[in-house]
């Protein structure tokens, strides 16, 4: 368990975050701020918060921003804090969709690393030239598939790695949510406007929103690589133009078979992330909506009922722990522990040495390139009546 | 709610029932006994408990026959039961799958009702002819489908047919267990012995012994068909000839899209049949595990926690219940059920009235030939790549 | 896992069974019989259903009784089954409270095992006098303290008996209701209208109908004994004349501290008995609503959910189960339980050799007696003020 | 849902907020530290963080504070950040108990607001005077009983403000542990140490640790005052000094009655704080360890689980949130939000207006005297065998 706040006594300032998007009335974006606050290790220094000049001044204002570090633009910003002395150590990219693959590019042309919202971009095209130019600049670019920054998830993903299931046979992972039910998208919701909006959310929807999160985290935990899938995505209500559910069968290249149901439309679940990973030994299920327990039931023997930063929790989640057991921690602080991670490379290689390795948990580009076939292969299969689609 | 032992005051004995299979060392004969016994409406009167005539015999004296009426073969004690004046009034077929065609034909010529295990055959040629048959003859075909007789279950099924989902959008069942997550078939067990042969189980495995169970109700509680599927049945456990694990997607009459998952190697799971319903204005979902609840969630309003014979529990599921809200019923109350049922039925056709509405219930040999249809769809949509396959 | 019907195979019947209280518009009678069918080794061959007797005569008609072993008293039927060549092995006493004593002394006295509801009397003289009377005799007296004979409460026990917890230190026991919420008594309830009269209950209220079950489930557990108390009994409901709501607090003997509640105003509250034990080295929960699974915790290990007849039940529960783990049992087969071993114990003797030990765990008249106790002690505590007083 | 940083437009900076212990080796303080940031309307200014001079300096440079507002004692502090012009708005007090009368004086007679850690004071006497003294000085003087910072805590009591119970009848409250539950106080562990010291914790162990949350939950929730109880204190760890267990019996100036358990030594529980609250006519539930639900269960209709920011939310509850329904909030969340709700109460003042009446719900100076009220109580019940004794 770390308590925040412990920088390492050598590197002595908070680090500086800029932020792309996320001005008045956005969501993500305010998020990202408090995960960013909650270990002390970064502050606010600028932003292009808006796409709107007078909405990005009003919202750097919110934020007490120094004037002269609130932008109209992102190029801007990225030239001039790529410039300054106390520049800016990392951007964090909370935009729509479409609007990724620009920022990031910009930023890291000047230097910058970069924390990327997901999915990465709206097509492969674009996700691969960002992650080649990602490579070449040797930038750190995190993808804030932050459900991986829960403490059991990580615990869930060594314990796959160490071998405390055997062999993976099977992994039913979902996501499930009912604020798309209704067409909400006509009622003036923001949020909801933009993710049904091909232009912007890019060609799926319950996909991209939150299947690209379950996809995430079925390979994290298993480290495993889906190879292929077989998908039909439908929308329910009418009028909308992305899909609103999907369900598909997938194939890893263990040989382990899955299956993913993401929707927007399932009546009663609020934010359902939720996954089973069965192996020749035992097996472990997690859900987001109930995030400080892990069951793990070895076959044989009675399953047990992990809890962050209880008995049995192992090193690597109570280093993503802040507080004790029953105590419980949730999505902001799971969100938290990706930018503290990327602090600690950021200030590693600064300091010329070796991240504390638990940060390299952090879902990086490559992650981000992953979601971003994975969204491509599922319309694929479904456009081709569920044929099998490789990612 | 019904408590036990209320027979019709005109009809003033308990029915008879035979039973096919279900010796010594076998397993769900026990269950059906129990389950004819739990509401005092039948007693046990005659039986062919195994095809080995010595075990038939002590089979049939430990459960205390008429040393009369145990016999050696179901087709001797169909033709004598059919005969006498005080003849069993419906026949219980607990055999292996393979031998339920034959026996149930036997008895249905002798005019004797049938209660028969699923699935119903192992071919679907057998499965027809068997329906073909049970028509003409008029009889009570009862198929044990026993978790449609949990009393949430059943009105799980009423408030969609009473619009309370709204249009039903997505189906997510699942039947997983552990049991045969290793080589247990080779240590003796006669109950993974058989379940595990393609001669006595059909072409089937975690299909044919569970999946027909959560097909079955996916299909009971919405009141729709599914119309089409797309599987991939696996073995995961070396040497084993039949699937332990299987992925499905279906597709609805109604337009409703669900999918289908079942598993005998979920390592940590004993009996996980669950199901969700989500329709256009509410959601639903119940546990085998845990059956004395039904979540029903509106859309706009908190979910709500319906407790068998407790608050909100409709006449329906009264109806089906023996004891008040908060003693928990189980398995055996739910299997009871379907036989109170067909008792109320036989009686009703005794005495000349319509039965108990709710008595109808209970699955007939036309569920039972779905559940063979889907086996057979699923072995064939498996062998093509998991093609959709009209089911 | 003993799968019903298998009677010892020299003991070649069914015992018989005989019933005072129970007819027409009762409920506990009803749910006795149930659970005398349920494992086989009972019938139902005689009964003083009703101390009416019109209604005595349409009781046993309805449930199938010799016309000559339908009784209009339970003294007539205590003479004539002690006297007949196949009189009833045992009889149930299933009357309001205050009629318990006078009946089971009937049967005693013509030397008929008793299986008698709880409380066993309405008042500490006749509990010890009855006892005195049952030690003289030798008979089995059972007292169906039913929830003992859940699978899991008796591992329990076992568990602690064994020193899985180490010394225990803290005994939390609770059992609640709401079913007496409002003043159903007046609203032609027969269940609230006795339960709430001190003529028919006794002094006491839900500290009588259910605080009884609370402290008898403590002392099985723990194997330990209370030795004082300091209680509140209180009325919310107005113009009831008996205590509907008790808070207690709990002295044992070995130096555990306990609490108890019962209630049976607590709104939402179906049949809440819960109990958690904490000792030295681990901690056991376990509630009669979720009744297959108990919550084992020791210190420095993850708490482990040990289910019915899974993982880690031990050989004490498997005795006491019917169908494999995740096929839930319930109520109705706890209360079985009972039946069955008091059936074991009595065949038991008839063939001269000990009894299966695991019969053994049914509460004896003397567990009844504590209870008796109990209510006698509470009721005097809460008069003086919540003074600890003996029990 | 509020999101954080939406400071009032015409305050245009962060409140500065100081600190009195919580140096390097504490739990709490760092715990503060995180809940003042997380809503970005603070930032730490000033710390006398330890009472060694040494170790308050590297705790002072751990935080970036700046060296002239690093201090040795809280005296100083009090003194010079009274004087300074951008001297502290507020001081939290986060030593063990023993010290926190003292600073609080020293902070009130300089005019800063006071956050003080519960229990308030080691003796009634200690905090009368500091009660006084904060009445006479007008200062804001908010005590972190942080777990009504929870909005469903603040839900179920506005919901019980509004009669959606009813009349309350009873309140069932328990806050169990198990981190005591072998002697770690002598293992090296800080946090162990001074809670088991008369001399640093006052005369209770877990009453005063955790008894005084669950004491004002109790209170908070209900509305309702504890006019007396009955208690029985107990120290189950050899050698400890001060209780670790204690149950209680309460009485509520409406006539409810209640029970309350406290203990540290409940195996298997990591941090149990539970109530339930019964009225006429509908029950509350609510837990800690899964703060995002409150179960409400009006009588007649099956009980409904109403999710943070899910529907059913009230504007109170939402109010307290940050994140959508289905995104778990917890531990660090709901203290934050007393620490956000004391900056709207500062800032109020500054600008001259009403705060926002929800940021009135903070726990204040009256209810740390309740909680010191409650421990003498307890401690004089229990010596005098549980004697009813007014709080």
């Amino acid at each position: 368990m770390t308590i925040a706040g412990s920088r390492d006594e050598k590197f002595n300032r908070r680090l500086r975050l800029g932020m792309v998007g996320g001005g008045r009335g956005a969501f993500i974006g305010a998020v990202h701020r408090i995960a960013a606050r909650l270990d002390d290790r970064w502050e606010l220094a600028a932003g292009a918060l808006s796409s709107d000049p007078e909405r990005a001044r009003l919202s750097g204002e919110d934020l007490l921003l120094s004037p002269d570090r609130i932008y109209s633009t992102f190029q801007e910003m990225a030239q001039c804090e790529g410039e300054r002395e106390d520049g800016i150590d990392a951007v964090a990219i909370v935009t729509p969709n479409h609007a990724h693959a620009s920022a990031a590019e910009a930023f890291l042309k000047a230097g910058i690393h970069v924390i990327c919202d997901k999915p990465l971009t709206t097509t492969r095209q674009e996700a691969d030239r960002l992650a080649q130019l990602a490579r070449e600049t040797g930038l750190i670019f995190a993808v804030t598939h932050n459900y991986t920054g829960y403490p059991l998830v990580r615990q869930a993903r060594s314990m796959v790695a160490e071998g405390a299931l055997g062999g993976i046979r099977v992994v039913q992972v979902e996501y499930a949510q009912d604020w798309l039910a209704t067409r909400v998208e006509e009622t003036g919701s923001k949020q909801a406007e933009w993710r049904t909006d091909p232009v912007r959310s890019g060609p799926a929807g319950a996909v991209g929103d939150i299947g690209t999160h379950a996809f995430n985290l079925a390979e994290f935990i298993t480290g495993d690589e889906a190879t292929s899938l077989s998908a039909e995505l439908h929308t329910f209500v009418q009028g909308r133009r992305l899909d609103d559910n999907a369900h598909m069968m997938l194939r890893f290249a263990s040989g382990a078979k899955g299956m993913l149901w993401c929707s927007q439309v399932a009546a009663g679940v609020e934010n359902g992330l939720r996954i089973r990973v069965y192996g020749e030994r035992a097996g472990l299920e997690w859900d987001q909506e109930n995030p400080n327990v892990l069951l793990f039931s070895p076959l044989g023997e009675p399953p047990r009922m992990i809890r962050r930063n209880g008995y049995g929790a192992n090193e690597v989640s109570r280093a993503a722990s802040r507080v004790p057991g029953g105590h419980p921690e949730g999505y902001l602080e799971g969100f938290a522990q990706l930018y503290s991670d990327v602090a600690e490379q950021i200030v590693a290689r600064m300091e010329g040495r070796d991240p504390n390795p638990f940060s390299l948990e952090v879902p990086t580009i490559e992650h981000g390139l992953r979601g971003v076939r994975f969204i491509e292969a599922a319309v694929r299969s479904s456009e081709a009546k569920a044929a099998w689609v490789e990612i």
